[in-house]
């Protein structure tokens, strides 16, 4: 037996595909440069439930037991040696990817690039660095960052999804004046919206599948026009479907009134069909931003792009965002940001909320967007 | 005796230091490419004010009669040959610059340095380009910008200054989630203000000496804080002034609780204290943007800039401003905007107008911010 | 009868595939802002060689006889009303394209995407404007520049293909220390190569089918090291030459010991397996230029560009980039790069030249990069 | 009695103004993430001899026996636990600056602007860091680069002070085509000369106040024109000194050519006269990037700055410029860059060789540029 007696603390764990068991851990103390933080709210993200459901995340297999949840907040409860930024009782949000500090990607403030980066949930890396469904757990200081004051923890959890978006536009040089439309309304593509009426972008519009979802994008203030895409004919050839994807786009972008196309999109499905569609409703010299990850290869409209000079930018994760979305998030500019979130269960009941995720609407029918697992 | 009859309009023209007359003169019809204009709001500037007050502005002296105004809004009455942007019966914001078109500033999307340039009301060419205060004028149709439904001839107006201040923002690389500090609030300053903070700006503050503008901007929303400097001794040397900057910057910096400098300073007064102050009050890695012209040498705390990296951007009227300053404007996202509109006369009561922007209230002790001539 | 008389000129006219006649055609003076040029050389160009195969290029057909050629410099033999830029005597290059200077791409500096644009030899506009396989045509004065006095005429009409690739390193933001990868190495691809040493690359190496060309471009100093692609089998799937397409890419990356890939690649051959391994071979973060016009639509590895921030930028034409491309063949740093000359015919064997052009070796079996027609 | 010993190795340490001694110092096995290096060649820094001649460098003075040193390469003789990046035997450049890895501007890649930073041979953090005027050292090896095979030890230790210039080459944009005016050519801006050609630069020019200097930039290739300024009168007013400085500005443009000004100036004196200069030398829209540390307090001509854009940037330090800066002097693009390089001395005459530094020229007549201290 140990001379020292730790405590323990409760980590939700997955074992398999819908295999999901909560565990007693030991709560070993924060090391060197780390904090302990007892997380109070943890969004579920569509990786996660891909690791649930599959036990894997497209290339990405599960290879050990790993707790689920990377977009958290808390409060830290202790700090190891060599700590300045956090003190015990702080309220913060986690950022959830550990650089490697150690390479010219992190060297050159492209962390997000970092071949060595472990993040919490993603399996990705091997051992897998475990994540955020837990009620305590240790993690760098220098990537822990103070909740404003009126920011709620489930806010700070939202600075981990709004950061994907705040890193794309930055890559997408968005700014004041631009005309922005998003592919796809779900809690990223609202994000999307969100962020870009708050740059000052002069149009908003949006375009889905799902006409619930954009009535919701459009009464909610999200975007000011919205689309409902008419579902597409499975057996289309590929010629067939880049014709029609190019159709569609002349159509939606009737509809906006814009006909020369916008000059930012934000395409937040993944979905071949809407890329290629992205590419024709991009203005001559604008910038099609590939936020939402999907078909690995996909038949675009090259020419379509290059001479007309649409810049293709995929966007991975985010780098030295969390300041400025947590400071957007508290500013209350992300007008109704806070109904993004539309269930809440306890750590406990994480099995049941994947599931509720999975299915899309609840018993009621209602929409579901951006579950909450915490202890509100 | 011209065998064609031409109507007259009536101009005001300034024909030496505080010698403004109305005059009547022929109305030509517009040439190739060019629009007519009924003048409906134009808002008198600080430099149309040195004219008024001195025939000059600066090094240039006015050296023929020449209407003043050049922040101004209108409909179109009549086109020329050749123009397909607008039509007669349109609202539009008149540009007040007209590019050569033919120089590499104009070919790279710079024309605001554009030597050719001809300017409204400005004393820098020779003939002199007439300004604004006119009932109707012939414009070249590709600087006249269709006014928004929702935006009125006085906001169309302020598209001017408040291009200024895009210009500026945009040379600043000024993002969502930065700091900015504005030197001097008149309506220079409030726009800079406003701009930032419809730009994502997380906090904007502001310094004057001018208590009672101090009060305005941020009761109106347009500082969260302001600090007023206290009046400066004129007996004190080059030395004691430059030390006094530095202390006068932490005091500041300490109320606002921003020690660690602001990411963007708007330095709007022109004057050597405050820019010296501006240099000290930028981050390390900040930028300083001089819009205010005043002092044309200037004794700069030069290693403090430099090896903090703190940028010093001069910026210089506007290009490629006005679709989105008038986006901006008709979308309300710059709060109490109209207010900095604080008195209005007919275009034959300018010189009183002059009269009333020089003492800078008026009798009933209102400050005056802008003051606009025209019809409404 | 006209009471003035008029000096002719001779044109070489398309009038349909492989029609080409040599035409006397009236020389009118130069109007208003227009000067006249005694062409003196013209390089031909790829575009050139379709229009004279098969009347039309990709979408665009001839639709009345046309003039080729738009890689041109000459000698101005007269001015017309308003020109201040060159005088009579003066060698320059001709600069192509005209655009309208009237639209938002023009005013930002980006008129190469202006849609207004008329273009020397291309029939995407009609009426066609005449191309430069002329003795003489007038031309708009701001867009002629004059050469420095050690570039020579045919130096001067490789300025244009030098500033395709100098407007795609400009978007591609190509810095000193960067590491480069060319597809294909023709004539653009050679200039490609030659332009990036300039630039400081730290390696420029090349990929090819044809095994001549890369010996030209590596014993002529243009790529330090090149590699020879292993000819396709033709009965692929889509998924076959996906995964070829990989794996080529990552036997070159390892033949060139840059196993991380190429801060830049420049993709000139418009081919869908080059664009496919040009993702595959550029390093994460960095850039593909798509410069090689072809395949229309392309399948690309996208998720392979999107989570590691390889952007795909196409680059169309140019903009503001011929006094920089001037200086640079002027300078003697584009090493050997008169050597991209190989054939040379005077303008009434024009079609001689298109022929050969076609063929891509002479009778000797000498290699044909790019072929010039004119006085020299 | 330790129970283990270890071996010594000689330092060069600074005890007060020319107290400089050599001194036995145990040699540390390297720590984490660091690696033994055995120092080569150090080249001497204007700071260094302000440390030797004054015991301080401006506002910073030596609190406690320093070793002086910064510009090095060496071999690595050892390495501690958890290095990766170098192996023992390996040719590497020191990068002096130990940056902290935890703050937004390391995030941000701008750590030369990190506040926690410990710079080798710095007396600005306390305890200082020693300088690389050591035989053997210990230095995290994440800021050793390898040097490329043809890459001697002495331009290694110049990729210091090529760092200065690429970072400043950097924050001016500095781009192919651009012309480039150069104030002082010791070895800086000898090394400014080399780099902007490397870059492109379309002209490079320079001024200086030593003629033998200009005669040394101008015929090894440095600079192709060059400008003497006439020795300045001391009795000057400040107005008397702007008027002169803009009169000489004049007039070495109109020397170069050049009356447009240049678009990049890179101010390397430091003197009041010359930066004033530079502003007035720098195209409209230009930049000045101040390079030289000099005069903490400055007149500047504002005006002239602000109304032509014409930017005004320090530079501090650098950032991720070692791989370039080596590539570079590897590739041989920076003619004669050997040549700067004037004098040699071993690790124990480096009181000799400040002495040296100190005079400017040595006993034959012959210019001190840059003095080497080493095993060569």
């Amino acid at each position: 037996m140990s001379p020292v007696a730790f405590p323990t603390q409760n980590a939700v764990v997955l074992h398999g595909p819908k295999d999901l068991r909560v565990e007693d851990r030991t709560l070993w103390p924060p090391r060197y440069n780390e904090a302990q933080v007892a997380v109070v709210a943890t969004g579920l993200c569509g990786s996660d439930l891909h690791y649930y459901m599959h036990g894997r995340n497209g290339d990405f297999a599960v290879q050990a037991p790993m707790v689920l949840g990377h977009e958290a907040a808390g409060v830290v409860t202790a700090v190891g040696p060599g700590v300045r930024n956090v003190v015990p009782g702080q309220r913060v949000a986690i950022e959830a990817g550990i650089m490697c500090n150690n390479c010219t990607y992190c060297s050159k403030g492209r962390y997000n690039l970092c071949k060595g980066m472990r993040f919490c949930s993603s399996a990705k890396t091997f051992p897998h660095l475990d994540g955020t469904l837990q009620s305590r757990m240790n993690h760098p200081a220098s990537v822990l960052h103070p909740l404003p004051d009126n920011c709620s923890f489930e806010l700070g959890a939202l600075a981990e999804p709004l950061s994907v978006l705040l890193h794309a536009s930055r890559r997408a040089d968005l700014t004041s004046g631009q005309s922005v439309l998003v592919f796809g309304v779900g809690a990223i593509g609202l994000l999307a919206c969100a962020l870009a009426k708050s740059l000052g972008a002069s149009r908003v519009c949006a375009i889905d599948i799902n006409r619930a979802r954009l009535e919701f994008a459009n009464s909610q203030g999200f975007a000011q026009q919205v689309y409902c895409l008419p579902p597409s004919d499975r057996a289309k050839t590929s010629e067939d479907q880049l014709r029609r994807a190019k159709e569609n786009a002349q159509v939606a972008l009737s509809e906006f009134c814009m006909q020369d196309g916008f000059d930012v999109v934000f395409e937040c499905t993944g979905a071949e069909p809407c890329i290629q569609m992205a590419i024709h409703a991009a203005t001559t010299g604008g910038k099609v931003m590939l936020v939402g990850m999907g078909s690995r290869n996909v038949m675009l409209p090259l020419s379509a792009a290059a001479t007309r000079e649409v810049d293709i930018h995929g966007s991975f994760r985010y780098a030295n965002t969390y300041p400025t979305a947590l400071a957007l998030l508290a500013s209350g500019k992300l007008k109704n940001v806070e109904k993004l979130v539309t269930h809440r269960f306890p750590l406990e009941q994480s099995a049941t909320a994947f599931d509720l995720l999975a299915r899309g609407s609840d018993e009621d029918g209602n929409m579901v967007l951006k579950v909450m697992i915490g202890r509100q």
